[in-house]
């Protein structure tokens, strides 16, 4: 198997050096053949191409049987709203390009974990959500430009029924094999492009009877998330809701640190932790690794089809964070000093 | 002074009704003489006329001085994305007409509930948010519709200039009379409107050297909101953003059935909970009226400049949480059975 490393940017480097170790590692134990390339995408590309994301990455990227990706982003662009070329171009390109429409991000809470978050643990304790973003529609891709002399901001949201279709049959494909329960979220009660969603949903539908399906809207699910994990189980959502409420779900995992998530579709699967380049700690050595090497463990599971091999990297994530050891992001004030590792040591 | 009642639907009815009741005792008390009317909106408004925002009620509100306004919304239309007529779309051409484009959502921890929250005591202790909502742009107010024969839906976001100009500084202004800080939340690593979001409060910032900014992602945000709550002080951000988390941030204050919001803008100000309709507990008498409580305290304040009112009234709310008094969404497992009480007693 061929895997692409995809660093991008900030903490992007060191966390995915992580996971590909881990990798190597399973493919010593398991007897497997696994070559790897790099590519650019990002700010680096950007400093050495002038392009987010060059053809020739893309190019790698069609070409191999799967993508550790990092993070892309930098603070120059977000500082500067009228830059013209951006890492983030980089990253949604080759979403499109690859077709990456479904992503991916199961979020689960390691028992020991349980009083890393801000949450209680009695509200957290049990709670396992799987998330299906979808990820290559909505206002990240429609028409946006400026009219009135530059006045006026304009971004164009857009959804047609078959892009709604393939996500939803994968979110309910999942539930099934799950606690079939699915909760679609959107904004039907203002939004156009969320009543399409709600009617393809309700259709879908019909082909699972099997499957529980309640619809809640967005703000609501940002607070039920919050008061309530437990009574989700699959949730499937647009593009934009998606990134929001993840992230916030990020909180019931105890650190953002610990996500990893999957873009699949069309061809090339793409594995990367939802965090993202985090400069304000990048060269620091104290990056969470876990999201980068959960990564690599969904990427062993869903595009090679490995489960033991995928099962063995949580496994090690869990006896390592049963034995005490913590990154900063998810240690409490009970971790001893000595159990507070750095990104290498972690990994 | 004279106050237009707006019920609107579901336990919108039940709470207003308390709301009124406050404002009663408090003309009262400090001698002044408040007259009333009432006016339809939502589903109530469709049911009577057809139409979600009658002419009627738009001229009642526009003549009078302060609107204590209750919520819409009906499951019947939730379940039909196809529906025409819709009891929010009473909701937004009022907003639209009364021009009221700044909401004003303060999110603050009542100390008798800290433990009603589902985010952790030590977490939340002397968080407080004054959140600046803009009301009448973006995504809600834009082109919206379907081609390709009802295939695509899509959804124009939009933001001018002038917009973004006047809620900043609403939001700046605010800022200078607490603790200097203002978060500016946008998705400008995607989003042109955000861009030009950014672009202007960069700029509106200029004239607050006082003031400390710093600008976020919306995704980010929905993080860090409940990570670390006590960080923001003044947040002021897009109507679809502030839509997903104020109601997130609800779970700050321990529970949606306390929190009050204020719409202003260029006419009269609208005072509602950020609660919905909730029909799952209509009829039920167990609704919270705090939140519409708070709303007439902020009516007092904002409408009508009597600050002694209002304390008057959250120092009433405080009193009876102090004696041990809640509704059901705020109880928690060590609330005696007779201290829970109905909507009206807790009036
Ligand atoms: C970096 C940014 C463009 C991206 C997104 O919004 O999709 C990120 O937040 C994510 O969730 O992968
Ligand atoms: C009812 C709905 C249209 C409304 C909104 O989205 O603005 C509500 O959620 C609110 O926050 O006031």
């Amino acid at each position: 198997k061929h895997i692409l490393i995809v660093p991008g940017d900030g903490i992007g480097q060191e966390v995915t050096a992580v996971g590909k170790k881990v990798l190597d590692k399973i493919a010593a134990k398991f007897g497997h053949t696994f070559t790897y390339d790099e590519a650019l995408i990002g700010h680096v590309a950007i400093e050495a191409t002038g392009n987010p994301l060059p053809d020739e990455s893309l190019e790698k990227m069609r070409k191999s049987d799967a993508v550790l990706f990092g993070a892309v982003g930098h603070p120059k662009y977000d500082n500067d709203p009228s830059a013209k070329v951006r890492p983030e171009q980089g990253l949604l390109r080759m979403r499109k390009e690859l077709g990456l429409y479904a992503n991916l991000r199961p979020i689960k809470l390691f028992d020991e974990l349980l009083n890393a978050s801000s949450i209680k643990p009695e509200i957290l304790k049990g709670a396992d959500i799987l998330f299906f973003r979808e990820l290559t529609g909505d206002i990240y891709f429609g028409e946006k430009g400026r009219k009135n002399n530059g006045d006026t901001a304009y971004d164009v949201a857009e959804y047609s029924r078959y892009e709604v279709e393939r996500i939803a049959r994968k979110a309910f494909d999942a539930a099934r094999t799950r606690r079939k329960k699915l909760c679609s979220v959107d904004k039907a009660n203002v939004i156009e492009t969320s009543r399409l969603w709600r009617e393809v949903v309700q259709k879908v539908a019909l082909e699972y009877p099997d499957v529980e399906v309640e619809h809640q809207f967005v703000d609501a699910t940002a607070m039920l998330l919050i008061k309530d994990p437990r009574r989700f189980d699959v949730v499937v959502t647009a593009n934009l809701f998606g990134d929001i409420l993840t992230d916030e779900a990020s909180q019931i995992a105890g650190s953002m640190g610990m996500l990893a998530s999957a873009s699949i579709g069309d061809g090339t699967g793409v594995y990367e932790p939802i965090h993202g380049s985090a400069h304000d700690i990048t060269g620091k050595g104290i990056a969470n690794p876990l999201a980068s090497i959960l990564s690599a463990a969904l990427l062993l599971d869903i595009s090679f089809g490995m489960k033991a091999e995928s099962e063995a990297v949580i496994n090690a994530v869990d006896k390592v964070l049963k034995a005490g050891f913590r990154t900063r992001d998810i240690a409490d004030q009970h971790t001893p000093a000595d159990k507070i590792l750095g990104t290498t040591a972690m990994g």
